[in-house]
């Protein structure tokens, strides 16, 4: 499947396979030949409870590599990035594990939120090319008026 | 936290962290500096339904990670590596989301089945140090007497 088309430079947006049978399935999620993948430094989870906003965050080096296994997540993104093209823009895109079941690579310097939208919790999975580092990342308050993006 | 003492030579379990708070969990899975870590070469996730029994499957060539995100997964190991000095031992190990929350990680050759004990279903990842290729993969029937293990 193809690339969806996202806005912000840098950010993209791919449908993942899922194979379904009478047992289950299997989620494909990232390879070492995908094009997003851009060294492996770390595999976590984190576990969303209903209707939990978290954010905002920025990480100055490492790519993030999200999909969401269970449940349904909305993330926003943000690019505040003066040398960007798209600079200012905003998206709004939905991770799930069934219709909207993609990875979702987002370079350095985009700002992010995401909620969970799972009526018990969501599961958001993140391959990141670094090991976590906590000086690299940056965070913002959710009503910082920087954001030009107000959660309800 | 260290590792936990199981019988098959070169499978190594251990139990990962969690971090709880009001909004949720991270939880801990593979770090490139994890000395379980042998390269990366495909992250992907099995759903298993409730009460599935999946195997056995043998690996000639990748090692398994598993950790369980979101339910209870029962996992039998048989060792029939004939210059294995554990040879013959079988391994019954539970995975879990909480208080069995551990990387398990299956050297090649390792026969192994596994049970969803979840009431709905379980999400088992695992990252494979090569890409999936099924000409090393190996099945056996449940029911192979070669496997010396019943499943109820």
């Amino acid at each position: 499947m193809g690339d969806i088309k996202t806005n912000i430079d840098g950010v993209r947006l791919k449908k993942l396979n899922q194979h379904h049978d009478e047992r289950g399935a299997v989620y494909h999620y990232i390879k070492n030949s995908s094009p997003e993948f851009a060294g492996f430094g770390e595999v976590y989870y984190s576990k969303i409870l209903s209707n939990v906003v978290k954010g905002w965050k920025l990480h100055k080096e490492s790519i993030q590599n999200f999909c969401v296994p269970y449940g349904i997540l909305k993330i926003v993104l943000v690019d505040s990035r003066k040398n960007s093209k798209t600079c200012g823009i905003i998206n709004e895109i939905i991770l799930n594990d069934s219709d909207h079941y993609c990875l979702l690579t987002i370079p350095p310097n985009i700002w992010y939120s995401f909620k969970s939208l799972s009526p018990d919790f969501t599961l958001l999975s993140n391959l990141i090319n670094i090991e976590h580092n906590p000086s690299e990342g940056e965070n913002l308050p959710l009503n910082s008026p920087k954001m030009q993006y107000q959660w309800m």
